[in-house]
């Protein structure tokens, strides 16, 4: 790549992460993600992603590297004021450009540390944000004040990105629409996400793998990825398309031929979690759900709160962790704890049918289980989960043996409760 | 880095994770958070980590510039039996080793495969993962059917690792003991973390400042950074000892130098999460707690559940999302609701009294708040949340204002709450 060469079509993409906690036992750099999305949705495909800590010399390394070979280097992170944001200095030595102090840059930084009214002058390090290197041409930051850099190198196109998330996303998608899409080459990446629940992944696999053929012969083809997560299966369907609308109509029939196969195990089609999923059916019908926690502790309301909109069909949960609150709040004849214990379908039945009829709701959960580490018994063992979904006319209960500690048990009996009333209004 | 060189010390390592789903826009990379454990525990540093797909050109071209500058390259992922898993021939071309079908690891895949009773013959893919380089050492599997590989490279070593997690760790686990810490200095790096609550950033880092000086000039010298997380700010302190225990004692000293500097809004200095904080809190004191949950939804109680032993401390809750749940289940008047509006701290200290009296917990705490994106007025803008907490001789309340979408308003909502609970414990 020389440097007199003339802007070209911006196709593949590296990200750089910088950031010396990013290195350690307990991040994880989430910001590409919504810069790939971002990328994606214009025709950018990215092929690399790195992390570098605060380090000069390895940093300078991985920029070198994750420059060559790509149109478009997007590096986030590092662009504070501290000596250990290294960023700015980094890529100035990777393309031999030298730093300099942007007066416009200067008045902006002052004139945002005036306006918090503090009593100490500002202090010198924060100028380290005013450095661009020649070039570069500033992208404004509304949420911070680490402004962000694009420098054309020849036919290349290096971007620079505070690492905040609520600073780098709007930046992002200014950057996207404004000076990305005209550059690239319009071939979006068009993604679907097909959500499964209740099978196997080797099951799915199978069923679909005629589709797989059709798929891969369709021009453009259709790429097809199955990824098994916590409490459901994903099917990622993608294709690249000049025309936007004619890709996404590509993965609506191959959607429509997914569906076709797997049937009403698909809970979602268009991105919604299944709590959305559930809200929207509940909210449509103009139901209410109550839901009456013991294991789940809460998480099945959190979940279903976590929608907005979710006040017009939640209105009252009730976590019964302890037997008398099962008894007391949740009328659970204390005789039906006694012959079953508190983990069986007859108190969840009874769990759901008291929770409704205390909430005045339509439809009443009751979870009850043993989430662990301790509590399980041979005939019970830990993630053993009783669940029962209460109606005007009916109450059914099932039994599910989860794997994993406490967290995994918990987090798959509320995706098993929220799938039995999602199962239930389709029946309907 | 010549092939001749004999083996130096490792000292740092390099990441990279393969696979193509790791480049799209919901999945990261994790495994490398267990690896670096690994690696940090028997010396070895982490400098930079890396994601490549499953394309030949630039996963040959990301191996080659991770190996340049380190001593140990982990490789994870891309070792399965499919034509996408490319790690071995381009680990292969990468170090000039050809590749050659191992007779042991055939015989072993064979086994493997009659063991599963199936009635099709071995499919002839699988026998790539017998393909060794030249020079490589086998390292078991002992949860899948593909080894890991391990090798020397002049004063370089490359270690290759299957992608899944549970067949990773224990592989992981195996060779850091057996052979990353003979060979690496033995110079562990020792962590540990401060958590703290109710303060900026910036007040922290202040305050901070000599002790910063002083770590640093210690020696060996102590590292620290600050990181604001949603509802927290985490204080990492880091240091390199060829003592593991010495390094761990000069830690505990400037933990307590931070906490001396800090005081109680440090509420954690061992990893423990707020939650766990507040759980041992009320078991060691036999307390009980009940929450009446409206804008949190049920939040609270489940970080609470999500505790190993939470039922000697939490028994009932109840999300009251509806006014009617606040006036038919906690008792607030509905007058009270009418002069004050639901979010107000009126309602949340009449909710946290009705939650303690009804549940006949010792703490009842009463969460009211608008959660977004809707429901914000000019007085009480989106975010805005009453938290009260009662007890048997007074109940306190608070208003708070907290920024960012749904999810972020309930996470920052429920973090308060809990800290409120931890406060009152300390003073009491």
């Amino acid at each position: 790549v020389t440097a007199a060469a003339a802007p070209s079509v911006l196709a593949k993409a590296a990200i750089v992460a910088v950031g010396s906690e990013l290195l350690e036992t307990t991040k994880v750099d989430t910001n590409s993600l919504f810069i790939t999305e971002q990328l994606n949705a214009v025709g950018i495909d990215v092929v690399s992603k790195h992390v570098a800590g605060d380090d000069r010399a390895v940093l300078t390394h991985v920029l070198r590297s994750a420059l060559a070979g790509v149109d478009l280097l997007v590096v986030c992170g590092g662009l504070g004021p501290t000596d250990d944001d290294l960023t700015r200095e980094a890529v100035a030595e990777v393309l031999a450009r030298p730093l300099a102090e942007d007066a416009a840059l200067v008045d902006q930084l002052k004139r945002r540390y005036a306006s918090r009214g503090l009593s100490v002058p500002m202090p010198l390090n924060n100028l380290r944000q005013a450095m661009v290197p020649a070039g570069g041409v500033v992208l404004d930051n509304p949420n911070g004040s680490a402004p962000g850099l694009w420098m054309d190198h020849g036919a290349q196109a290096v971007v620079l990105l505070p690492g905040p998330p609520r600073e780098l996303k709007p930046m992002m998608r200014e950057l996207a629409g404004a000076r990305l899409r005209p550059r690239a080459s319009g071939v979006a990446i068009v993604r679907r996400m097909l959500r499964i629940s209740g099978r196997f992944e080797s099951h799915i696999d199978q069923a679909l793998h005629p589709l797989y053929e059709e798929w891969a012969a369709a021009s453009p083809p259709i790429a097809a990825t199955i990824l098994a997560t916590l409490g459901q299966i994903e099917l990622h369907l993608s294709v690249r398309h000049a025309s936007r609308e004619q890709g996404a109509a590509m993965l609506e029939r191959a959607t429509a031929q997914a569906v076709g196969v797997i049937g009403e195990d698909v809970f979602s089609t268009d991105g919604r979690r299944l709590e959305e999923v559930v809200g929207d059916a509940l909210s449509s019908r103009g139901l209410w759900l109550a839901a009456a926690e013991s294991c789940t502790g809460g998480l099945v309301t959190s979940r279903l709160t976590d929608v907005a909109g979710s006040s017009r069909y939640v209105g009252t949960s009730i976590v019964a962790y302890a037997n008398e609150a099962k008894t007391s709040l949740l009328g659970v004849p204390e005789a039906l704890l006694a012959a079953h214990g508190a983990v069986s379908e007859p108190v969840a039945r009874a769990m759901a049918e008291g929770v409704r009829s205390r909430a005045g709701a339509d439809l009443g959960l009751g979870i009850t289980g043993i989430a662990g580490p301790g509590g399980g018994t041979p005939e019970k063992p830990v993630g053993t989960v009783a669940i029962a979904l209460a109606s005007s006319d009916r109450t059914d209960a099932r039994t599910f043996r989860f794997f994993g500690d406490r967290e995994l048990v918990k987090f798959q009996a509320s995706q098993a409760a929220l799938d039995m009333v999602r199962r239930h209004l389709r029946a309907e």
